[in-house]
C-alpha cells in the first residue's frame, strides 16, 4: 500500500480547517507512521470566498459535498459539516455508494441514522469511523471498540458536553444562577447556535447513544436516551450538594440490565472526590467499566479545533494503516434491538423540598417515604423561617418508580410546598 | 478470514490464566466482535501438575515454551512468562522465526531487546503487540500509537508502578515511614520477588522507555532512563509537600528537547489538585500530550489478572481483526537513535535542608542559590530548635545543573547540616 490515501474534506469550519492544518504540517510524520502519504484532493464548504487563513489553493473545490464525495481522486470522505439530515447525510450516502470510506465527526447524523449507514457501508465493504463525534480528542471510541474488545462492558458513564460542565462548575465557583452563566456562556460563543442542543443534553445524548451501541452490541437508539437538561439545576442544589460532599454533573450513564438497556443523560450527584466530581470547566471525561478490566477513566478536551481534528486524523491513520473494522465494533446486521429500560438500576437520591412550618410535618414526609419503601440515609432541616423551611434528604438506594410514588404522596401530606427537587446520586 | 485464530499461551501465572478465562468465558463475544473464532491450541508453564483452578484439559501441553512457539496449530504466540532473557526471549524469537505473531506482557524483554525483536518481526512480516506491558488494563499503547497518531507528541508522563504509588499514598495516609510501609507491602505480596524492580523504578522505567519509543519515533533505550527509586522519600517530605499543596509521586516523564530525549523515572512533586496528584493507591495514570490534542489523561488498574488479561486480549482481537501495525508505530528500521538528555527542561525544585542555628545562616543559603542563578519562590523556616532547624525552599524554574551547583556550594557555607533533599516539581 504505497499509493497515497487521498482525502476529500466536506466542511471547512473549525474541525475541517484543523484537519487541513495537520495534513499540511505533519505530512512526513503521517507518512512515517502509516506507511503511505496522506494527501488532500478536494474540499467543500458553503462559501468559497471566505478567507480561512489556510492555503487551500492546492485542492480542488466543490460547492456540493455530494459531488466531492463522488470524485474519482478521493479515497476517503471526511464529513465535518454537521446536521443529522440534508447535505451531511446525502454526501455520506453518496460517498459509500461511490466506494469511499468515511470518517465523520457528526454525532447527530450517526446517532439518528447510524444503523442504516453502517448497514449500507458494510454491505459495500466500506468503513465508517467516528472517533471525533464522541468526546473530542479523547480516543474513547477506539478504547471501547478495540482496547476493551475482550470485555463484557458493564457500564459506561461520561461528562461529554463541555459547555454544560463549564456552566455547572462556573455556577458553583462564581455563585451565579443558571441563567446568569448561560447568558455569559452564550455571549462568549461557548454554546451551539441552538443552545438547547447543549443545555438540553441532546448533544451529549447523541454521544452516549453511540457509545452504548458499541458497548452493548445494540442498534444505536438515541430516542431511547432519557434526556434531562441542566436548565432546572439551581445554585441552591449545587451548594447543598457540595455541603454533603457531592458535585452536580450532566452525566450520561448506560448499562444493560435485566429489564433492558438503560441510557440516561441527566444531572446527577457524584462524590466530589471522584474523578468525575473533580472535573472542572470544559473538559470531558468518560468512564468505561468492563468485566475483566474493571474501571478505565479517560479525560481530555471535548471540543476545539486541535483535539477534534486529532480524532478525525486518528481515524484517517487507522484506515491508511489498513484497519477495517465494523462501524459499531461488530457487523451492523448482528446488532440487537435493545428494549429500553427506564432508570432500572436502584440508586440513592438527593431530595430538596420546602416544608411548611406545621407540627409533625417532617414525620409526614418520612412516612410517605417509608410507605414507598424508601429509607432515609441523611436528613438536614434548616431553620424555621416561616412559612417554609428547606429540608434536604439523602435516601438509601431506591428505584425511580418508588421515588415517584413518594413524590406523589408528598402532595397529599399538605406540608410540602411546591415541587420537590429529586436528583439521582450515581455511584462512580 | 473465517478460520479460527489459534493461540499458544506461554506462562500460566496470573496473566496467562486470566487470558484462558476470557477465552473460555467470552467465546461468542470475541467471535462476534472480531469476525472469527479465537481458540487456544496449547499452553506451557513450568509445572504441569499444579492445580490452577482452570480446566486446561482441552489444550495441548508443552513443557518448553520454544516448542509451543513452533507448533503448527498456533497462529499467535502469547508470551506472559516474564524475564528479559532466557526462555521468554528464546520463545519469542522462535515464534517469529516460525511465522507467528506475538502478543507480549513482558515489559523487561521489550525494553531491553525491543528494537532487535521488532526488526526481526517486521523483516518476517510479523506483528508484536504489547499493550499489557504498560499500565496494565489501560489501553495506552493503543491510544498513543493509533488514537493520537496524527500528533507530534510533546510529553508523556505517568505513574506506572502501582506498588510505589501504594507505598507513597499509604505513608501519607497512615503517617508511616517508608520502611514500615515497604515491609507491609512486601508481606502482602504487593511487590515483585525482587522488590528493587518496583521501588527502584526499574519496572516503571521499562514502561516509560516503551512509550517513549512510540511517542518520539526513537529506538527504545531503557539504559538512558534516569532512574531514581522511592527509597529515599521520607514521611517528612511527604508532609511538607502536602503542606505546600503538593503530592510526591514516582513519576515518569519523557520529552524531546533541543538537547536530546529526556527520560526520567523519579520522585517528583505534583500539584495535589491535579489528576496525578489525586491518584491514590495502586491505580496507574498516564498523561499524553500532543501538539493538536492537548492533554489526554488515562487512568485505570495497572496490574492484576483481569486488567492485564484484558490488555493481552485487546491485542489478540486487533490481530484477529486484521490490524497489522509496526511494533513501535512506525517501521523499526526507521526509528532514530536519540541522544539522551539529562533533565534538560528547567523546573522549580523543592529543597529541604537542616540549617545550623547561626547568625546569617539563611542569608548564606540564599546567596548560594543566587550565585547559581536560582531565585526563590517560597521559603519556610521552622522554629529554632538547636542545633539545627529545617528550612523548606521552593525555587523558581531552574536547571538541574544550576541546582547541583547550588547544592555543592551549600557545603561551603558551613551552615547546612547533612545532605539537602532536592525534588523536582513537575508542571502537570
Amino acid at each position: 500500500m504505497t499509493h497515497p490515501l487521498r482525502l476529500g474534506i466536506a466542511g471547512l469550519g473549525t474541525v475541517g480547517l484543523g484537519v487541513v492544518r495537520i495534513v499540511q504540517k505533519h505530512a512526513d510524520l503521517l507518512q512515517a507512521r502509516s506507511g503511505r502519504a496522506i494527501t488532500i484532493s478536494a474540499v467543500s464548504a458553503r462559501s468559497r470566498d471566505k478567507d480561512r487563513g489556510v492555503d487551500l489553493s492546492g485542492y480542488a473545490w466543490e460547492d456540493d459535498p455530494v459531488a466531492l464525495a463522488r470524485r474519482d481522486d478521493v479515497d476517503l470522505f471526511i464529513e465535518v459539516m454537521g446536521g443529522h439530515d440534508g447535505p451531511a447525510k446525502d454526501a455520506t450516502e453518496a460517498a459509500i455508494a461511490a466506494g469511499k470510506d468515511v470518517v465523520s465527526a457528526n454525532k447527530a447524523l450517526l446517532a439518528v441514522h447510524g444503523q442504516a449507514l453502517a448497514e449500507t457501508a458494510e454491505a459495500a465493504d466500506r468503513v465508517i469511523r467516528f472517533e471525533a463525534a464522541v468526546a473530542g480528542g479523547i480516543p474513547v471510541v477506539k478504547a471501547l471498540t478495540e482496547g476493551l474488545a475482550a470485555n463484557e462492558i458493564t457500564r459506561i458513564m461520561g461528562v461529554m458536553n463541555g459547555s454544560c460542565n463549564y456552566i455547572l462548575t462556573r455556577m458553583e465557583s462564581a455563585g451565579l444562577t443558571y441563567q446568569e452563566v448561560f447568558d455569559e456562556a452564550n455571549a462568549l460563543g461557548y454554546l451551539e447556535a441552538d443552545p438547547e442542543l447543549d443545555v438540553g443534553g441532546i448533544d451529549a445524548g447523541h454521544k452516549l447513544a453511540l457509545l452504548s451501541a458499541i458497548a452493548f452490541g445494540t442498534q444505536v437508539d438515541f430516542d431511547a436516551v432519557q434526556l434531562e437538561g441542566i436548565g432546572a439545576v439551581s445554585i441552591e442544589d449545587i451548594r447543598q450538594a457540595a455541603d454533603m460532599g457531592f458535585k452536580i454533573k450532566l452525566l450520561g450513564v448506560a448499562q444493560m440490565t435485566g429489564r433492558g438497556l438503560e441510557q440516561r443523560m441527566s444531572p446527577c450527584l457524584v462524590p466530589d472526590t471522584s474523578p468525575l466530581g473533580q472535573l472542572q470547566g470544559g473538559t470531558n471525561m468518560v468512564v468505561l467499566e468492563g468485566d475483566s478490566v474493571g474501571q478505565i477513566v479517560l479525560r481530555g478536551p471535548g471540543a476545539g479545533e486541535g483535539p477534534t481534528a486529532s480524532a478525525v486524523m486518528g481515524d484517517v491513520m487507522d484506515i491508511a494503516r489498513g484497519l477495517r473494522i465494523s462501524t459499531f465494533g461488530q457487523p451492523a446486521t448482528s446488532l440487537r434491538r435493545a428494549r429500553p429500560a427506564r432508570a432500572a438500576v436502584p440508586a440513592p437520591y438527593y431530595l430538596r423540598l420546602q416544608l411548611l412550618d406545621k407540627p409533625g410535618a417532617l414525620a409526614k414526609v418520612a412516612r410517605a417515604l417509608g410507605d414507598a419503601g424508601i429509607s432515609i440515609d441523611r436528613m438536614r432541616q434548616y431553620g424555621h423561617a416561616a412559612p417554609t423551611a428547606p429540608v434536604l434528604i439523602v435516601t438509601h438506594k431506591t428505584t425511580r418508580t418508588a421515588l415517584d410514588e413518594a413524590l406523589d404522596a408528598f402532595k397529599d401530606t399538605g406540608v410540602v410546598s411546591g415541587d420537590p427537587v429529586a436528583i439521582r446520586i450515581e455511584a462512580v
